[in-house]
């Protein structure tokens, strides 16, 4: 076929940037030593795609020359949570920069505890706890509002009863039985956004919100609660989420979950009460829910909807 | 604060699916065999979200179900080609089950080769070659197009000439010294959507779209083709593919490049010519172009173009 | 040349098993749940390698039954702890077959956590915590000693401080400045063999152990303890261990450390003093050291020397 | 109990040195290229222990100095093959340090192969080709031979029939099947020794053992060879390899194997006849044999057989 030239195609996205910016913020008070290690990904859209399509580099801001601006910003303002960081990333950029059009800035922590020796803080000594890890998203298009996320991934959690899955849809595909006492098990992943950020107390609450999660996840201590679904677990970790914190607007919750099978022990010769279980870990079980406030949603309009279904639900979009 | 209540929220997305879907099919023509080994995804939305809100299973299709009826396709016909295999099972959910209002399926391809001896084929010995990973997504809404895709991932490509990096904008935090001559070297992901597919060749036309690849980055053998950046590259590996077939609509390419750091020896009392580079896998530059064709976006209209959107671009969204 | 065959070799090592059989042991008291998920290795070595030589399987007890032994053990035994399952292991192989020349098992366990909500411990939930992997291994030859090995692995500590590295050897390939003030960052690998175990509180003894490591790593609380080398920091948690614990007889340790360098912001007019830094996380040190108590070899003789030196110290054997 | 001090224990090992040294080595011969990426380690014991003991650094080549020395190696002689490479750094740390008792490296290769156009080679494009990483190791103590490995790993293969497993010993708790027609799935490790290295072909020699692996795993092209057991698989293999590469002296092969199994679609009213299998990736079976030439060991004597062992035969000690 004939050659395709600049002008009959469309831009629909370019974009640039720098991934896995990995460093350490060491903050001293006098002998004691604090850190925040994370690792940062931001990302530009330029004002013209020129170095794309025309290989003009003239406002290409290098990629190496965003790490140092990370960097830079990190030794100058610190990191007194990861959103503010991602927050002096999206606003250094655009009050810098003409020729940026949109800022994106993904910031994960790495999950550093200071280590206590009997109870007693290590004034410089720290220990790698990775038990779900906190990230956050800022965003900005010129004379757009910035928006700001954050989230917890590869949280693990299970449950040994309170769960079962019955009363679903059957047909002649259906093998699997109705259960009433199973394991819930899998990985959580949540997402969410907060309005207009203004005086927030970002490290205050991403804590309350973890909270949130494993209580509605687990139910009361001495007790539990009943899980009728994988799909209703993660709908009672967003009502409480959204009941308990004012701030978030939008949250996403996706839960990749481990199915353990019971081993038939009968061709051995025992009876198997529940008491040895294999994880099956391919394939799994996803599902994710997106909710969003009512009232956020009337004040801001459509046009806010449609950004928040795109900027959100991409669990099935990313395929795996 | 007070209860959150369901009249309260709004759902903006919500779905659920079996991830990881591994098995081989098998055939055999007399006692010659061929194999086709994937991985699937296949996530729906249903009608109602009431087994998330309401803890309703009634209409919830088990996931082990769509293991089954993945399964169960596989055996009935076979995959001839990973995309017919995508439009088999979004299909099936669709025309099966009335509560499916999305079905979207992803498949990856396990990259076994035939076996060779002496350059002749074995009947039943294969090798895996992981020089490309081919995949595709189908998805359907009801009442919708069915929208198919194809892409190639983690492919690494080197040159270790004919590139450069000069002309871009400075300012007080450029340190990056400019370049006419470095080594050019990514990871590759690309993607792209067909339009209307009736009686593709998808295996011809896939393996055609990765020889533009290659021959895009390398250009000609006996002298290769400058590259003034990564993005320019981009550009034209996809300017190539919808040079050369027709079938493609829009495509993305992401290119994740490993920056080879020559190492300085003069300390060490040697002159380096570029002869001995270290790569620098941390931080890497990463950048991402979607075109369409203009034709196809004026046939299509506005709705079509923000859907997309959305569907592709998502490098940034992804965060890592 | 000319065919080789049997007579014309010798077998240094045959051996096959089954390599991470996981599963989860639930454990029920009235409501509370308690749970431990382990993943099995369990190699056998035969008195005869006649199914490698001759493919004679009259003696091979398969794998998938090496499976079904371990799940029948982990039901009527449970685990109380990983080295006495290990143990069982080992035990009910040389017993019920005489074919059996050597066993080994490794168990690792996945470190699930009681949840707990507001200091009270959940009745059936728990959280994945990974810092710091326990595992253990048992292994006998027929008319052998069982041998047991504990140790823990994936363990990453910091200090920020209290680390330095001085007066090292100099020569004209030498770039490394001398460094009084560094941070000292790493994962750790320990494994230690026990004596003969009798009546042994496996689970009470690792845990003290891994107390001395953090311990012996961080120094007091208040002030820390200056770490001349990587070298010196592995032996003083060896000697700490080996103080305080008396029945461990040998101790392996590695240390993978990541070199943290000081950013030079000079060229972006700032001065960095040590707050902002970089991991280096390829290349990376390693250094090992595996100690034992002269008291033990003494009674045991040279040839047990041997044979624990071959089963530890294997970090440069296995590359990477 | 009481502080344990130096003179109570003994050192059974100890050595440090540097991982994952990876570079690029570029070679142009007039406007063509040749690369040659590599990752190497490099591991030291020095004569005295002082540095674990003492914190007396005055013996210790940094690890710094350590890759100082590989990259300098590599400036001035090139990578003729990864074992040649090897003998250089072993022989460099030798020769120059006098505080070195051993030394040991490792070195493996990133899979680059030059890039064709319609046939034609690429003058300075690659493409990395992951079908079986090619690494080698060289050892030495002070005083004592080098001693130089080769090996491939990471090959993955499959053969969908001429395999089964039949005759094995069965007692209560067997549940597997005889079967005589079952896929064969694994993937391969293969490490050897020379002997004494006069002028060897490394590069010829690795390419006809990789050869002599295939061609035993698969058999003739056109109707394959029966495999009774992954055992004898492995023996097929390693008596190929003796018989028609020479310079092999020992040889071990691990095969890891993936086990496929027949989806029982009875349920789904259809009857399977093995085409459609699932991989069963965990757990996973594991056999491994460690063949020497008689006349080999003959010639060197016991101590040397001991050595071999601890060298080879690391299967299980790794656990996983």
């Amino acid at each position: 076929m004939s050659q395709v030239t600049i002008k009959d195609i469309e831009v629909l996205n370019c974009e640039y940037g720098k991934n896995t910016i990995k460093f350490l913020r060491l903050h001293r008070e006098g002998k004691k030593h604090f850190v925040k290690e994370v690792e940062v990904c931001a990302h530009l859209r330029l004002t013209s795609p020129q170095e794309y399509l025309e290989g003009n580099n003239s406002l290409v801001i290098p990629t190496d020359t965003i790490k140092n601006i990370v960097l830079v910003l990190a030794k100058k303002n610190g990191i007194p949570s990861l959103e503010q960081f991602a927050i002096d990333i999206c606003n250094h950029f655009m009050t810098t920069f003409c020729q940026v059009a949109y800022v994106k800035t993904y910031v994960q922590e790495v999950p550093w505890q200071r280590l206590h020796e009997d109870g007693v803080p290590h004034i410089h000594s720290f220990i790698c706890v990775p038990d779900g890890i906190r990230f956050c998203e800022a965003e900005q298009c010129r004379n757009g509002p910035l928006v700001v996320f954050a989230g917890i991934k590869d949280l693990k959690l299970m449950k040994t009863t309170q769960s079962g899955f019955e009363g679903f849809y059957k047909n002649e595909h259906t093998t699997l039985p109705e259960r009433h006492d199973r394991i819930l098990c899998g990985e959580l992943f949540c997402k969410w956004s907060y309005g207009e950020c203004k005086d927030f107390d970002f490290n205050c609450i991403w804590k309350k919100i973890r909270e949130c999660i494993l209580e509605a996840f687990a139910g009361p201590p001495d007790c539990g609660e009943y899980s009728p679904s994988y799909q209703k677990t993660i709908n009672s970790i967003q009502m409480l989420v959204l009941s308990r914190v004012s701030q978030v607007q939008v949250i996403e919750a996706v839960l990749n979950n481990t199915f353990y099978n019971v081993v038939d022990m009968k061709n051995l010769g025992l009876d198997n009460d529940k008491e040895v279980l294999v994880p099956v870990e391919a394939p799994y079980g996803s599902c994710t829910c997106t909710l969003g406030r009512k009232k956020f949603f009337e004040a801001q309009g459509q046009m806010m909807r449609d950004e928040r279904k795109c900027q959100f639900g991409l669990a099935a979009a990313q395929g795996n």
